[in-house]
């Protein structure tokens, strides 16, 4: 009855790149080709005067189900209603990973009647960014272990505090607890190792907060990797890799642009994960579409509490961009979920289940105004949706002065978008204010971590394990207290414990260990049995995956 | 003095990759853009009548010292010479493999004024190639592990019995032997592993042997694995794994087109390295040339006795290709290298040591001369040699009844070989011959590597391990007994001992152990101690490379 993904995405026919860089003022020149529908656009065209001027939206979501609330169809499906109403608009995305692609999520460019395209390319290897960042990831850990063995160069790196991973973009349990260097003198110093999936690596981390190539390579250079045997601490730069890793990600650093269904401009660019990194495309990007466009619609992963979160105190705080407007995801499936129904059930009407699980909508709401935002609540709908239930959540959000809105991007692109477009350009338009961050970097960890458990979680304390406490003790050590920090928590649950729905209360949290990337400027608190190598399902997406003789690929989504 | 490569490359402007498709009678539509320098070619435009009417050229090299002795530099210097006496040429080349580039051995894109350009992009990921063939191989490994440990799907796997490995492209010896799934139930099943280096990977045979997409498909569905608990063999086809690998291979089975720095056609794809794998480019690219060009000079990797005996007895009597002519390249400090020099010594003119390593260039003389095949000798010309030395080996060779002429490629790029390009026009145009093959496919396992062992290294006779008469027992039980035989063997040397310069006599080979490319349909012997994953040395070319604020890059060779 509907058609797939890829489906719609093949039916709509794409148009040549150089239209879509028109739209943008741009001449032909400008691009650097991949195909006739991808192109990577250098970072001269960043142009700080036209970023003041720009308008910058933050589309964000309430605590996700598995399959995710539909935050990227959203984001596409506003900016081309944006554009439908007359306001020249540009969605920025994250790319996917190919984890995802082959594991139950699936891909990452929006669905149905909102998707970028070509949504294949998109959704594999792309223009080769991910292997890039995987590829300079693992030439430190290689000349780590060179150096580990080296006869003449010899650091003196004590193999048992090495805490830089190798990584792969890869669905891969098996990698995630390993022994590397075995096999005798010729093979490596033998040594505990793991590898973490690409979208974790600190240099995906890195590449999304440079502002620069200067930046980029002293950033690189930055990496925290372990100590010597006498306590030394020691980094990317001793091993003198910052310029040949940058060498590495020299077109990686360059936004890609590409094309939404309606043939409006989408640029897609990076792609850490919310729930163990920054979670949002890169800085370069977002200041690339906001040199370009009037108005930028970028989303930030999973929940609130983590993407916006992360987003706000930490990409927008350091990059000086301010969002004029913050767009909610929700759906009545989540809220289900959220009021307690089983994932079977989603599909049936449940009005009381709607009204109970309303508390992690609200609690979402409140964690906005907190950094002087007001949200707009866009209920992504789907068929199963009863009128009744849709009514209730914008009653509810009224009675609370916010305005919930209809959101049909999946089933009608920018035209089931007009009224979410109007409401979101009014806010912009109106909105002289800036956005405030809730800590500033140069606070204590401590504080830093309390605040965001507080004020975001809803938890009473933050207890520290140990481990965790001895972690605290080195990071002052090494004077890195003036880092954003970056929490790794569960993406389900507003604490810690991924079954803790709705919106709990009278929790206490538990930083179980702390991670340093120094390059990226990030404390990692790691809360709970945070994992950064994802493993395959029973039955691996790859399986209903197929290709015939002319190339056409059928199961993607 | 000298200018370095990658500053000759940049002082040579390029000119847009439509020019030269232009060139090769190509419309920009049929091209998939790179870039401006790079672009993709489209299987389509294969075309069997025009291969039947085109010249293939084949470029092969005595055995080689450590640097390498520029067959490249020279394959890409013939093809502008040919161009400049007015033959219409492409050459055709493998991708370099990101290992050399970080660790001794560096790009390879050719040298001085004999370069295919934009180096920098061709030595590094390129158009992502050899990304996706390491996504393809390592899906299917995680598949396998994900498989090990699955409920309801399970397929008996005997971990202890699995022949496939994870790979990625970099030099990186402390992956050489691993053990991966430790940590505990969810963390996978443990068991001993190893990583390859990419261009090691069967996947990288298999893209390289395969004619369509369909065959590609077939190919991959036809990898071995392992066997199961009950002795039962398994397949990646079992684990559902060919179409989501040739999906991960949808562009990088499409050839690469790139100019020289003359300006001229050359098309690049596929990277397997001739010691442990075929050595030579993808049937497709040598037929997309064919298709496209009057003359197509192509390189066999390493000396005649790996990378030409593989391209006469495997890729060209598979794809039914014809070479016309072989040119042997040759070089006065190899030559030394084979009468005894040592390394510090190369450049000391040495008559004496030349006419003691005549005898290795000899022997590969007669060696393509078993294929029915008459080898013009090119001398890659360097600045140390002196003209008795070079003058010496033309007349020794002349007493062979065999051309042998001084190549400039280095210095002078195409007019650095007008004589060359005329000799080698001369008897392409003259050959009305067949080229014959050493061994039939269908001929006993035994034969063959007996047939190779003494015919082309000189061996007296082979010894197989016990390990080895096993693994023969089992490829017959397999029916794979029909396969072309692929040598696993060092570069250094006729023999399986790397010491043995010169022209070898006297010695058995041993085989030490046998692999199975079942997708490839190659048998791989492997002699001696041939690893198939490189490591760093002490001081990693990474260490001197640098890139400023702009993205120019330098110390890359």
């Amino acid at each position: 009855m509907f058609l797939s993904d890829i489906e719609i995405a093949h039916s709509n026919p794409m148009t040549h790149i150089k239209n879509i860089a028109h739209k943008l003022y741009l001449d032909d020149k400008d691009l650097e080709m991949y195909g006739n529908y991808k192109a990577k656009l250098p970072l001269e065209l960043i142009d700080e005067d036209k970023i003041e001027n720009s308008n910058l939206i933050l589309v964000t979501a309430i605590t996700p189900t598995p399959a995710g609330e539909g935050k990227t169809t959203v984001s596409i499906g506003l900016s081309e209603g944006m554009n439908f109403i007359g306001k020249q608009s540009t969605v920025v995305l994250r790319e996917p990973s190919l984890g995802p692609v082959f594991g139950i999520k699936g891909g990452a460019a929006g669905g149905g009647c909102s998707q970028v395209v070509p949504m294949e390319d998109i959704n594999l290897h792309f223009t080769g960014d991910f292997n890039a960042i995987e590829k300079a990831n693992n030439l430190l850990s290689a000349l780590i272990d060179n150096n580990l063995q080296s006869k003449t160069k010899n650091l003196n790196i004590d193999p048992r505090t090495i805490v830089w991973k190798r990584v792969i973009d890869m669905n891969d349990r098996a990698l995630r607890n390993i022994i590397i260097g075995l096999g005798g003198t010729a093979n490596g110093i033998p040594r505990e190792e793991g590898f973490n999936i690409t979208p974790a690596s600190e240099v995906m981390a890195i590449l999304c907060m440079a502002k620069d190539f200067d930046d980029l390579k002293e950033r690189l250079g930055n990496i925290f990797i372990g100590y010597t045997y006498d306590k030394k601490p020691i980094f990317a730069r001793d091993l003198k890799a910052q310029d040949a890793m940058a060498i590495l990600l020299k077109d990686a650093i360059k936004p890609n642009l590409v094309q939404t269904l309606e043939k409006n401009p989408a640029i897609i660019h990076g792609g850490p994960f919310a729930n163990i990194a920054q979670g949002t495309n890169s800085i370069i990007a977002t200041k690339m579409a906001m040199s370009l466009s009037d108005y930028v619609i970028t989303e930030a992963g999973f929940g609130a509490d983590l993407g916006a979160e992360k987003f706000l105190n930490i990409k927008a705080a350091y990059a000086e961009l301010n969002p004029k407007a913050v767009v909610l995801v929700a759906t009545i499936r989540a809220l289900k979920h959220h009021g307690g129904v089983a994932k079977e059930d989603y599909n049936t009407p449940n009005l009381e289940a709607v009204k109970k699980g309303f508390c992690n909508l609200e609690k979402h709401i409140e964690n906005i105004k907190k950094f002087n935002l007001t949200p707009v609540v866009a209920i992504n709908s789907f068929v199963s949706d009863t009128m009744e239930e849709q009514e209730f959540i914008i009653q509810k959000c009224k009675s609370l002065q916010i305005e919930a809105i209809v959101s049909k991007s999946w089933q009608m692109g920018g035209e089931g978008n007009i009224e979410l477009a109007k409401t979101v350009a009014d806010i912009v338009d109106e909105n002289q204010e800036e956005y405030t961050p809730l800590y500033q970097w140069s606070d204590p960890i401590e504080n830093k971590v309390s605040t965001i458990a507080r004020e975001i979680y809803g938890a009473i304390g933050v207890d520290y394990s140990p481990q965790a406490k001895q972690k605290l003790k080195k990071i002052k050590e090494l004077g890195f207290e003036n880092f954003a920090v970056c929490m790794a928590k569960t993406q389900t649950s507003f604490s810690d414990n991924p079954k803790l729905i709705g919106r709990p209360e009278g929790f206490n949290i538990t930083v179980r260990d702390i991670e340093i990337a120094a390059g990226a400027q990030f404390i990692i608190p790691i809360l709970g049995s945070m994992m950064r190598m994802p493993g395959l399902p029973e039955t691996p997406a790859s399986e209903g995956m197929h290709i015939d003789e002319y190339g056409t690929i059928g199961g993607l989504s």
